[in-house]
């Protein structure tokens, strides 16, 4: 129906993650009716990002040196290492400001519908990384979902027998939310690990 | 919190319409852990669709020549003009195969809010179109709602002393629809525009 360079581009838009067909339309013409130069700045950025961006060599993070800024900062502790899926979630957990320890970027989950296994994470440059015996507590921060459950017991069943003080982060009602929309397995768990108050 | 280039990506790809924050970090991750080729070509896509994609001189619709390819296809009525707000309306109407006339793409609708009023649409450029006497009837076919609606006002107002027919798409049920769903104003309109059936 389009001319094909005005196809090429919704189709290129529609392979982003959570753009469908309608959405991947829109912004083509929203680009097409932009100022050119705005348009020629972002694709410019895209490829800056790509070239500019590498993995830091110690925790995989995302970096424009070769150890990232966390790794980098000798103020942080280096007896607390939280392990987490990807690079976003070690923003996340940076804007909390509970954590002063550092991170290990696995680089995903273990997902067998996703051809994912524990060889294609990076779990060997974790244990590494444990072999000096600076590391006294891991914390998993996976997603709490089916595989980054499955990558939370699979990381368990390696790090115990090392003597390691394992921990997961807490499961339960999320700050702010309603506890009647909480779902059921959320319910169940903040139960499980109630604390007490008094 | 991210480094620069990561940010002015995500920054970037939040400007872009129906992208919230969220959308364009998720957006760029995927696009850091692609192929840098698959990056290099999405940038490439987008300059060439920008460099490439002009407005027809005739209809206003987007073409990659100085017109249109239904304003260049010499087997489409001459006497029948449909009025629509942007390309991909025309887009649309052409799916439907129900149309076999030619268009008039405004580039938008009244919008007071939006500083856009009749003079930044192509309603000049309509008139310009009528002159010769050619066209016996404009369908008008803007977006059914508030700007489309006015857009449509002030089109009527100004097309139906010049002696020709007018016309608007019959507002009604959305077809495959619950009429439960329907909304007040839309059960309203199809009541309206009741139709003799027996």
């Amino acid at each position: 129906m389009y001319e094909s360079v005005i196809q090429d581009l919704i189709d290129e838009l529609g392979r982003l993650p959570g753009i469908g067909p309608k959405s991947a339309q829109r912004i083509a013409f929203h680009l097409l009716d932009a100022d050119p130069e705005d348009v020629k700045r972002f694709a410019q950025t895209l490829v800056d990002a790509k070239t500019k961006v590498l993995f830091c060599s110690v925790c995989g993070n995302v970096t424009v040196d070769t150890t990232c800024r966390i790794c980098a900062d000798p103020r942080r502790d280096d007896t607390v290492l939280c392990v987490v899926e990807e690079s976003k979630d070690v923003i996340a957990i940076e804007r909390t400001r509970e954590f002063r320890g550092r991170y290990h970027v696995l680089g995903g989950a273990i997902s067998p519908i996703a051809g994912i296994g524990p060889d294609q994470l990076r779990i060997k440059e974790l244990l590494g990384r444990l072999q000096d015996g600076m590391v006294t507590e891991v914390i998993i921060a996976t997603d709490p979902n089916l595989e980054g459950e499955a990558t939370a017991t699979y990381l368990m069943r390696m790090l115990v027998p090392i003597g390691l003080k394992v921990t997961k982060l807490a499961s339960g009602l999320p700050v702010g939310g309603d506890l009647e929309y909480a779902d059921e397995v959320t319910l169940g768990r903040a139960f499980e690990g109630r604390t007490a108050v008094g």
